[in-house]
């Protein structure tokens, strides 16, 4: 059955090509300032991804999520919560916690400076010799949260005090992809990839096939770049999907399927791959047979952490002579990240260029035109001349 | 006898608790513009420590010291007269030595570049077909002098035109210590340690043992973090005492004294470890049978340099027997410095974020709040709200 | 025959000393602001140096020259044409080529992001899938050319949309060394030193022998400091001569010629090294047996690249015999420069001191002054005081 609802459109082809939509202006992927007011207006505002809740299974389990000046706890608080805390003392602004993951032995989370000691829910529970009184009380001192929200295994956080609701923000996502059971699926291989270029070369760079022919020919093989075809959504959540050629086939160096298809995937979603970019940090890839996803840290105008993310059933990972094709899907991604970093990294470059005026965009980039529409209205600024 | 002979108070526990008193805000330890304003004046105007003047005992022995953008070659002038110059050419500007230490062997300072040539006193002696008239003239391009004191063998400059006189900014170190002798004391050992952290964190360490039972429990066992008491002085100087709990004991691996009583130390002072700060670049802990202290060199808002030096009694350091003690002395700090850097390393790190707003003081950290309002009253800074 | 039409007169002892003429500001060589200022209106406007056309022989051949943001292509367009084409698609920006040097095989150059497809004369030839139309065509999405002027072999661009005329930038140059026939000169070697220190100091080291005596022994040795003599230019040229002291000698490390004296040198030219900067990036010393010149590369304030080639008659390049003598001349300005680059680099270090107040040029130096008067009319600021 096919699990998504919404109507398709050839990508450039049916679908009307905007006016004269060009691209942003270089200033976009170099000015510090412009990156500054994207931290402040979107990754410290928006929903963004923060792990897989299997990340952080046992009570006390933690992992570290870095929004630039931002450090995060992601930590499993009870069985059956998940609860984000600012990584900073109340007393004197000491991170709690340096190692990137782990776990909170006593269930609870020690300042290694003076020993205050904070609870799961970040409450604080002991600040050995602080009398209560004159300005000071232990129970306005919990650790600031991050709100939290968690959809079919991924954990979202918004660094906002007051944020927009999820299901505003994830609103395409909302019923999407169920036949995946994507909650029951597992990380499989992790591949983490430092690059020298904007964040939003990477969102751009996904959702267009233009550049398949001439960057990917292996993938071209696989998914035809005719038969790519998006719903045009508003909003966080923009993509589609690509046919596969090959008949029960899928995305891997010989093009056969890695796995049997995951749970109740079934009718056309066979022959799908989905390509969905929820804005701003994630990009989601769900293949008949399992699932990859792009999670993009921001750490400068012109510097990001790419951590690319590879899930497959349970049965998959635990059988042996399954992991061949488990490493068959994960060389097929890995060649074709390199091949769009290389081109990310040579736009990052050329774009500082004070020649770089405003290009036109081609049919087949549209969602481009929609990706940057959504900058900059989160921005606050006005189209751009 | 007692060489100190102010009153002393129990940190945190005699001495009232200063009612609300909250740490600087973060931007204190991460703004580029605070910092640049904390060197232009304090590190550009207060007496700093720059080196011991054992270090040049020759007539044109030197040494560079690095003030930001300053560097300034303290130099043995004649038998009892050390000079500090500003190291750049009145010429064209060149940095006339490169060398950290060293010896200007004809006694006098030759830029490497056109070879003008400058007495130990500065005076330009020679500037090789250079004319006088038409507005030059040798007299007026002598190298710039930086003020220049030294206490108890220690030597200290300021860079500004018109300093405040060593005795006001120095009250409360006048007559403090004679007992130790420290003019007589020599080097026996020096670490430099190269930090990620603000200049300020180190001062705040460094005066408090609120961290101790958690950071140092070597440190906690031989001596009591309860017996720590201070003299609330006013200006540069600020610090106190605690009780070393091993009768003839001192800070070593073992806790047993490294030496001898240096010189005329006797009474109370045999059983007490002082722990003062010489704002804003010196660390001095006189120990019973050895001085420890520390010199910090700030590079940028978040990087310092500090450099640790034991001091001893020239006959200790001349006892080959004896080596194995000041090993045991310079074990214990280097072991209890590490720890200090670690957690001052985190709280840099931990500052940056937007949710740590200004924490309260325990009454064991008042020193702290004294410290703040000395920066914020050298920074010309309203009480931050 | 002497090929040099002008006056020359002894640097420093005929010419009359220029009254009270001082020294930049340090700020001219650290500051961020003013360093921006100078790309944008000296390098980016002014003609620069971009390469040797030997360097680029077949059509399609081509060299890539950075300029601080911005990068050309320097290609050979047809068998008597040499083309600048800035490196950034017209689509998104990307950079067309990245490797400093190589041939466009089909004579075309192709974006490697969509394909985008241009001819060497930067004319987009194919845009795939773009349709005419809507604001867009593909006779408006030329690659943007830079200027260009070939002068004695040496390609020189400006990134200026209107530049001054060559000739009028270059006047000086005009029919001056024509007895070298430098288009008939090849690249026997090149170095590239990288440097920290601001490329103003390069030209000014280069403008004086006042330095010699002390910083180059060897140098003083074969050219006796006081026969320096110059020809005082306005304009972009500026410069004059050192006498040989050894008869039928030349600049190399035992002071004999590297080779016979270059095409029809002859009379007073046989004995003398001309030192002319050509200003912004460009150092030319002919010798009566080869040429050595330096381009230097700003990328900062205090950091450049400075290459280094040294030119000769293509008959010794191929002499085997002769190699020696090519690397006594290379080895000989290896010393030298390595000699300048140490006191130019201190002079970077020195000048950021706020005690460093503009020093008085000897007569010696006049011709810095007169490149600090250049420096400030092309920034349109005022005489500092």
């Amino acid at each position: 059955m096919d699990s998504n609802k919404k109507e398709f459109l050839k990508r450039g082809i049916d679908y009307p090509i905007i006016d004269g939509a060009r691209t942003l202006p270089g200033k976009y992927y170099h000015s510090r300032d412009i990156y500054e007011e994207e931290v402040k207006k979107i990754f410290h505002k928006f929903w963004i991804l923060a792990c897989r809740d299997e990340e952080i299974p046992m009570v006390g389990d933690y992992k570290l999520i870095e929004v630039q000046d931002e450090s995060i706890i992601i930590v499993k608080e009870k069985p059956n919560k998940i609860t984000a805390l600012f990584n900073v003392c109340s007393h004197r602004g000491t991170q709690l916690c340096n190692q990137p993951k782990g776990n909170f032995k006593t269930n609870s989370i020690q300042c290694p400076y003076h020993a205050w000691t904070y609870g799961l829910d970040g409450k604080l529970l002991r600040a050995p010799q602080m009398k209560e009184g004159n300005g000071f009380s232990k129970s306005r001192c919990a650790l600031p949260q991050a709100h939290i929200r968690i959809w079919e295994g991924f954990v979202f956080i918004s660094l906002a005090e007051n944020p927009q609701p999820f299901e505003v923000q994830m609103e395409a996502l909302m019923g999407k992809f169920v036949d995946w059971k994507m909650a029951e699926l597992r990380i499989a291989h992790h591949i983490e990839y430092k690059l020298n270029c904007n964040w939003k070369l990477i969102l751009q760079n996904y959702q267009e096939c233009y550049h398949c022919p001439g960057v990917h020919p292996l993938l071209s093989k696989l998914t035809p770049v005719h038969s790519a075809q998006h719903d045009y959504s508003k909003g966080a959540v923009i993509g589609g999907f690509m046919d596969l050629s090959q008949k029960g086939g899928s995305m891997t160096m010989d093009g056969k399927a890695a796995a049997q298809p995951v749970y109740d995937v079934t009718g056309d979603d066979l022959q799908r791959v989905y390509y969905y970019s929820v804005y701003p940090n994630m990009l989601l890839t769900p293949h008949p047979d399992y699932v990859m996803f792009h999670q993009i840290t921001p750490l400068g105008p012109g510097k990001i952490i790419n951590d690319c993310y590879w899930l497959f059933h349970p049965d998959v990972i635990h059988d042996r002579g399954a992991q061949d094709r488990i490493k068959s899907a994960v060389d097929f991604w890995d060649l074709t990240n390199k091949q769009d970093w290389k081109v990310c990294e040579q736009m990052q470059i050329g774009t500082k260029s004070s020649r770089f005026t405003r290009g036109y965009y081609s049919g087949r980039e549209e969602i481009l035109h929609t990706l940057d529409k959504e900058l900059l209205q989160a921005l606050g600024h006005e189209d751009p001349e």
